[in-house]
């Protein structure tokens, strides 16, 4: 592997995979306000190719959340592991991607549970777009595991992130990480276009069409993201 | 998807994720001694040719495993599960390939997590012999999860047998299942060549060269398997 500080670049740390774990040192004194404007999206042109990609492929509503993702994420690691930041244009790419299984045309075409099939989906753009081996598999490895809570072992920083930032978006994981307004700065710029519902429903339609998929593997995961009391209030109908 | 029953032929089907669960209502009545001859080996072109691909990609100790996996899995089938036969030679390539992850060449060339890049070679090995969609789509899936340890969820049915199998061969779970005079036929026809310490090996070495791999998830894996005492007796120096 020969780029220089892949590691580093493309968030292949190990972590650990318990989230209470991996937080422990973390303190809420270090939450603060943030604007989007604090938070830039990364401007390669391999980023405004697969933010392209992705706006063209998702549905609105899914697209905001990928959106949202990554600005919780980058708001996480602004205030409480800046040492995250160092992936920050992998960690985009993965946001933008790390449901890109879960569209109509994926679902139906593919048996697998979405998290396989969008790892695959992910790895195929992005090398097709040039990105280096060590990037896609991160993406890849990060997008498969993205449902992959639980307490035992380890994962990549960049798995970490993402999962610290879908929980925080779909179920109001560890509110007291990010600040009300910084919730409302990321919802004003990508709308949550009552993206609980929606991304329940789709949980439900998953499970429903692939009653073998890897989602299940999360308890009560539709009506945990439809009670999702932190960001009840940026609903929108 | 049009081939004549896809589900079945390919082992999509859902079960519950907990061997306990799933293994409720099974009993040890049921097993008997079984020889390699009560268990053939699928003798299709595809299956030839992707048993020749395991054979010259695999060490010789893991193809032998790949084959006791097999056969495990079809002997818990025919005894406790005979419904699991209707996807025997899909349940054949995914045993094949399933630890392909683990050559010397994917783990150097990859940072993934073994499993994950095994389902990928496994996927791409599958469609460029014209394995139809749904097959290669099933192998990868089972791939993927194959430790995916749990209590929790649902998996396929090809998952969980394959699962089933390689914790019977790895750390010799469920030992009432399969009859004592079966393991030796098995051993006999696919010698273990000091499996426990040669895969316990594989495990450590994973977690040091990737210590975020998937393999974490399982506590003690390593240990486990070394301390494997239903296969000491057929162990080999």
């Amino acid at each position: 592997m020969s780029t220089p500080n892949p590691t580093h670049t493309h968030g292949w740390t190990a972590v650990p995979r318990s989230h209470s774990l991996f937080l422990k040192d973390v303190s809420p004194s270090n939450t603060k306000p943030l604007h989007v404007s604090d938070l830039p999206l990364p401007s390669t042109p391999l980023a405004h190719r697969i933010r392209t990609y992705a706006h063209s492929h998702l549905p609105p509503a899914t697209y905001n959340h990928s959106m949202r993702v990554f600005l919780y994420g980058q708001a996480l690691a602004r205030q409480h592991f800046p040492h995250f930041l160092a992936f920050t244009e992998t960690f985009y790419l993965t946001c933008l991607l790390h449901d890109i299984g879960t569209t109509a045309a994926n679902m139906q075409e593919s048996q697998m549970s979405f998290e396989f099939r969008g790892a695959w989906v992910a790895m195929e753009v992005l090398a097709a777009e040039g990105a280096e081996r060590s990037m896609w598999e991160s993406v890849a490895e990060a997008v498969v595991r993205h449902q992959d809570l639980g307490d035992v072992g380890t994962i990549t920083g960049m798995g970490l992130l993402v999962q610290l930032a879908t929980v925080f978006d779909n179920i109001g994981a560890n509110p007291t990480l990010i600040h009300p307004s910084t919730i409302e700065s990321v919802v004003h710029a990508f709308p949550r276009h009552g993206w609980s519902g929606c991304f329940a429903a789709t949980v439900r339609d998953e499970i429903w069409k692939k009653p073998w998929c890897h989602t299940t593997a999360i308890e009560h995961f539709a009506e945990m993201v439809e009670n999702n009391e932190l960001m009840a209030p940026y609903e929108e109908p």
